[in-house]
């Protein structure tokens, strides 16, 4: 095992720094694994690099990706860009042989994720994609719950994520709200994110039936103003292999919703709900319970849960998005180092499917008909 | 304005039940209005023709239907049979000039819904659906608060009616399982209330697309097994003609979701959220709070809102099923007796759109692509 | 069994129309018990008398309660008037022989309880006070989980009943703040409930201190301001029989908090709690459960739970204040006619022994110390 | 303002390890502020303090805090020991001219601790006692609404810290559990925390009375059974100085509330609540809104709320404990540097009153009676 894996990270916004802060508490929570050596990060011109250098406590900072992501002493390549840039800063450190790590969603189409995919499966490097959500607790919890047969075979499963901060289109629009650069709006945005978890908990979705829509064409004010063709809110029904059906909802414009990732799954005997908005909390029915007593447990997450990560050795601290970045990062470390992983990281594969899922979803939204998801 | 209103009652199950409690407490809530004198019952058979009249409290009882709706002494006939009785009855006691109250769904198919919604419009009787659900003071306080602009421009509608009770398939089956009696499972049961509130929230919806399932085809057991032919779960989008979208699930086999019909809007301001789980409680999310105190404030249902029925006049008391049949009850002898009501109570023509809805799901269920919901 | 019990009311407020809607449900609910026949209703004027026995259905009505509760034709006298005429009713009632429902809390003061307890137990009547809450089914399941050992021995118990109607000291104050007519403020009104819960669910308690504020000692507005001697918020710490400790507080001053009734249980092994506004629910925390599942449990109330009543079989259809008035007035015929009850209703003795407890706090509150609960 | 703080820190056990994951991100977070270098920690006995270097990233380690605490390049010391080494320390620390934090609650006794106060407010150092609870955003947005005016006069207060780890006595003992090392049970531990909130709230206590009980007196299994002397569990009453009375509760047998910190605020207009275990989560009464839509409205904590630290800028991303950490190091460091604070952090003066608190319960509940808050 490697003493240190040595980092290049493209990008120095806000998800950098989620990255960054994991990073830091990393060697306190996980003290056997190997050192993740901030060494390079790369911003787009020379003093936000110097900025981001410091601020994310990295030893050098570059500007542009090209050189960086190809360093020999780079071992770990971290894509923390918007989705145009994935592809070609992907493909590039893949060809420099370099482990990869890139946020969700993969790529803007589901094109560019496969030649990601391939590259990344070609060359053998360590690939994942930062589908951190489904390392709550809570959510490790549930799967482990639905691989033991306490919920039965799965019968329904129902998906949200709602937020709100796009509901005022007078605000500055980011690149978030230009489907050239982000291939599309809540749905790649916050729909990948349900679509990953649904794929965790309830396996592979086939088709997909959708309606997507684009509220408001312009945000931004006066002379700021710009177009916006990504879809504000969207809604898919889902089959999936198993038979099992879904229904699924995603919005940036649901007042009041700041980060409502309601999952919920259904099964034969048992379901389970759970909402980030309390990220500590998994619902549970059991149909074991005594019928006088029967009802949704509020299970707290805590010590006796798989992925907890936290100093206090009790439940009901409150842990939180932080965590699950400590714990992705803890993953992708052991899986590089060749350690053993309770359940395996997102790969390119994964990242590929979800476009796939998200291209069909889009496709749906367009054809006004069921849309098969392609097959690899 | 008539002292009284004469009552005919087919069927003496438990939603008749649920109306009878209703009918023994209405002149205690509402003593100005003129009284509903519960005539007489009409069962299959004799002994149960004699023991509804005596449960229910009724002057007299007969076996079969046909001559009490006809009865010169009957001025409302209330219909609580299964649904493949609906047209029969309605049509006989409308073709007597009886105003009529019949159970929802209206009808098994929107055929026979037309037939009895211009037979009802023709004879300008009274004619009322029950979708009592409605009636709930929190569903009446957010149709208020659309109305009167709280929450803007409508943007998306999610709608879920989930029980269990049918998780069991050894447990005997009702005629609920049968197509024939039922017209549909869990879409007619429980989408049916949901189709409504989304009417009464949101507007028309004008084409659905649905997936539905028959999870248990055999219900019972032993000797007493018996096919299932209906919808145990089923999930729909729907598009609605102001543009807004929605999203609907129901299901029978929900683990340890006793009766949760949840719905919630969106609008381009605010939302509003309800569970019938917590019938008492409104959720409602201002945009005109200050930024560092937003939230979904939970409003605890009270004298303070519209149609609330309770001896007990504080709000947190807790009022329920039986509140709403009250408040139904009590505007059904208002329209009959000329007086005026806060809202209007769905009639047969929302009954038949209703089925239409039903039918347009159904039929999108089974060809697979997206229904246009037929006009009249 | 006598086929009818022959009923004299006291006093046509909100509470006797609480009763009254529970009166007219009974038969449908429990169609096997003896008629409980609305003879006669009191009121202190004609015009009110004869409003009461329209609006209740009362056969007849009469001016004053003298006569009325001493007619042969008279077997139970259900007194709802406020607390300064409880004992004269009721003494008046058991001298001529009739059993006697009263009000909570018994009396105003714990020796006018003793000598309404002691002449009724000595008259061999059916003597019962009113503690309805008792009848929630989430509180008789909770009754039943702490019997069967659930919970373990119970360390400690917490009640809270906060309510704010009392927030605003320019609305018209009724005979509620006046000591003089109520005998106490929260304590005896919505503290009496907690205790008669306490008691029910934790045993006897033996030793209280308290503290009570009158926050306003004027209520109404201009020339209908009246003084106000009563406390609007007071709590009290009790120590129990069982070695077990209490944490008590009402208020009427707690501003959004419609109607809280909170109770919670934690014993050597499990918990429960429950709050009035979500009276539908009990929570429950069992031992028992795998570590990585452990969590309250919502238990949602339904037919599986005792003494629900509902014309709906299944859980979640939403029951509240009525239905408990339902149960109570059940198992008062029940008692009346020998038949036995599931759990004995609330005596005399219970409501004196409530007066009792009221008396410690009040004096303690006075003394600044710690007070005994008198012994019989 | 000095580029850095050079840190001795005393105590190796968990807390430590909360602190220094507040120590590695603070810098992300709080990139203006001098750093705060992590020098030397102190552990009992060389393998663990050469363990605790390692864990916790300190560039040295000493066995023993003496020699540490007085070294000239130390300019703060952390104590993160039990209560009993508390006073000791912190005197060395003071008198040698060191900024001292030390964990809560301050010390064993109010004799202790002002020994402690005294000390370093006579040497003029920085000192800060470890109440980082109230550095939740939550609790501060709280205080914020308090302090201008939303709530209007504080009526009463109600808190309780209920966990359950100490629920099986079958488990070793830690120093917890003797009075000797800890100075009480759950007083200590845990009403130490909701004291310190009450008094940032609502104003100072000045009387007190407490019941108190050890349910279990001896704890472990076998050979390793010891005797426990301090409270499991307590409540106490209290009377504010603003005339605002109290209710509290501790428990560290409270089956199935893992870390249920509540406190609510009920003032003459609004009320506010908290919950630890929704620690994301502020609930605020407002009595200006309309009345049909008034209710407990549920604030989702994010960075419209002051003191909200988190690389990702939307609410309901979830913070937690470590977060709490993160604020209180960053006013340490701003305190040290004489950076000004939104709201200053706890001194040794607020950590003597908490400890004359603790001392007046423990009195009052071995007393029996109301016992006065020692003035200092």
């Amino acid at each position: 095992m490697r003493s240190e894996t040595r980092l290049a990270l493209v990008g120095g916004g806000f998800i950098a720094g989620a990255h960054d802060a994991a990073w830091r508490v990393l060697p306190l929570f996980f003290p056997e694994l190997p050192r993740l050596r901030r060494l390079v990060v790369c911003e787009v011109e020379e003093e936000r690099a110097r900025q981001a250098a410091s601020r994310l406590d990295f030893e050098q900072s570059e500007v542009g990706w090209e050189k960086a992501v190809r360093r020999p002493d780079v071992d770990l390549v971290v894509i923390a860009t918007p989705p145009d840039l994935h592809r070609e800063i992907a493909l590039a450190a893949i060809g420099a042989g370099k482990h990869v790590f890139c946020e969700k969603p993969l790529a803007r189409s589901a094109g560019e994720a496969e030649e990601m995919c391939r590259a990344a499966e070609k060359a053998g490097v360590v690939h994942v994609v930062g589908f951190n959500l489904r390392k709550a607790p809570a959510l490790q919890q549930a799967a482990r719950m639905i691989r033991d047969g306490s919920l039965g075979e799965v019968l329904h499963v129902s998906g949200r994520y709602f937020q709100d901060h796009g509901r005022d289109p007078s605000r500055p629009a980011s690149w978030r709200y230009d489907s050239a650069r982000a291939g599309s709006g809540a749905i790649g945005d916050l729909g990948s994110h349900l679509l990953d978890l649904a794929g965790a908990l309830a396996g592979e979705i086939t088709s997909v039936v959708a309606v997507a829509r684009t509220v408001y064409g312009e945000r931004g004010s006066g002379e700021k103003t710009v177009r916006s063709d990504v879809d504000d809110c969207a809604a898919w029904l889902a089959r999936f292999d198993s038979g099992s059906t879904g229904t699924f909802e995603v919005s940036r414009l649901a007042a009041g919703r700041r980060n409502q990732l309601a999952i919920e799954v259904n099964g034969r005997k048992g379901s389970i709900a759970f909402d980030w908005e309390r990220s500590n909390e998994l619902r549970h029915f059991s149909p074991d319970d005594p019928a006088d007593r029967q009802g949704f447990r509020t299970i707290l997450i805590g010590p006796a849960n798989p992925g907890y990560v936290s100093a206090i050795p009790i439940a009901g601290i409150g842990v939180g998005f932080l965590e699950t970045m400590v714990a992705q990062a803890a993953d992708l470390v052991k899986t590089i180092s060749g350690a053993p992983v309770d359940s395996p990281l997102p790969t390119f594969r994964d990242g590929w499917r979800n476009c796939r899922l998200i291209n069909a979803i889009l496709e749906s939204s367009q054809r006004g008909s069921w849309v098969d998801v392609a097959k690899t």
